[in-house]
């Protein structure tokens, strides 16, 4: 399990008062490239080098409490399934006092860069992930 | 069935090129509130004044194809489902030829301003809502 | 002069109940993207292949009224100034029966994408801008 | 001087590979956020319930460098003036080794939360904000 710490800022609040439920995917996606970096992964290089593609072609969010500008919150990383060609990321935002805030989901597929089809796991990628895997936490 | 037009913006994509994952919730949320003023239930109102907020508790997206730049897409949203205190909307996002890019849903709960507890779906809503479900349609 | 049309969204505004400062960036921006497809000169194309990029160098804005969502803008573009390898665009956002609400200035350097230096504004686009420029209108 | 910390996040980015040109007044007020809790004042207490509203009434910055995903910034902020009803900000954004990659200012005015009229700013905050006043620094 990997855990990013943040704050909720002005500019993810919306007139509510509270995250906008879109935002959310944000901050799991902030965590998500703060955990590639911790396993040396680097997010700049899947951007714009990698010859794998990361493509998400699921998210979900199951949202329980309101967050507000200033709140201080944590997000759990864990790897919840390795695939030949995907994973699937699970998400636990939780306030800094445990209680959970929202549970988010992506689904990520490798593909080609050069002609975007599926292609099988980087081999490196697979394996550092893995270490995260749920059954091994 | 109602349907928003609108273009992806250079603000939305990412530098992977395309449009990120998360802001397909802003476009579906966006094609919402234009539904709400079409049957003229007026956004401002919901998020400013009205006695029962429209909690989203949870929203998920299922990605088919990538969007760049100065794309031009119509988002059909649907009712789904009226329950007594909910409902579900259903969003599919299409390139104006007609292709499917993204399937979205999102459930919404009716709570009591004053005190966030549960409530029963405003009866003007709830009969708005039901001329856009979708056995109705 | 050009002038695009767009409402304030939800995801726009912050916990203060208002658009975004930094939003309004955004609102130029698009209008900006609405106003090249105008002139027939594809934001795709300038983003994604075009030799010449389009860099802003300088961004300023100054703020009358407040923004709440569901508000209905005009934002109309005007060109400033054209030089050998710049140009200044001016943004007036106001609300539909004229009052003015924010005046936003960007200023766009032409740059080889190739080697990111310095170079003329491309023909065609100087001849389009020119048929805009402030005393033109 | 105040300093904030933080990385190019990808929806940061845009489809130029860059951070979108909005996105740094994101940044700015982030880490302005960051400076008000350093010194007590408390954000969620300025938006939700201060007598006193701090209102953006002027936002400017200059580009010099871009910055692309994963990039680590520095923010550094400090107090241009202070007067009776206003303060300046003025912020650098700089590479972990110092090469400035662009200034940004910001000014607020003071305005009573119940009927938005410009008042003198709050005692206790003008006093935390001469302690970051540029000649003080």
């Amino acid at each position: 399990m990997f855990t990013a710490f943040s704050t909720v800022r002005l500019h993810q609040t919306d007139a509510a008062g509270v995250l906008f439920f879109g935002d959310y995917f944000r901050i799991a996606h902030d965590a998500y490239e703060e955990f590639l970096e911790s396993i040396d992964y680097s997010i700049r290089f899947v951007i714009e080098e990698a010859d794998s593609l990361l493509l998400i072609v699921h998210a979900e969010s199951d949202y329980r409490r309101p967050l507000r500008v200033g709140g201080k919150i944590k997000t759990e990383i864990i790897v919840n399934r390795i695939g030949g060609s995907s994973f699937v990321l699970g998400y636990s935002i939780k306030s800094i006092d445990g209680a959970t805030i929202a549970n988010l989901t992506t689904v990520h597929v490798a593909a080609n860069r050069a002609n975007g089809k599926k292609r099988s796991l980087p081999k490196d990628l697979a394996d550092k992930l893995r270490q995260h895997l749920k059954e091994a936490d």
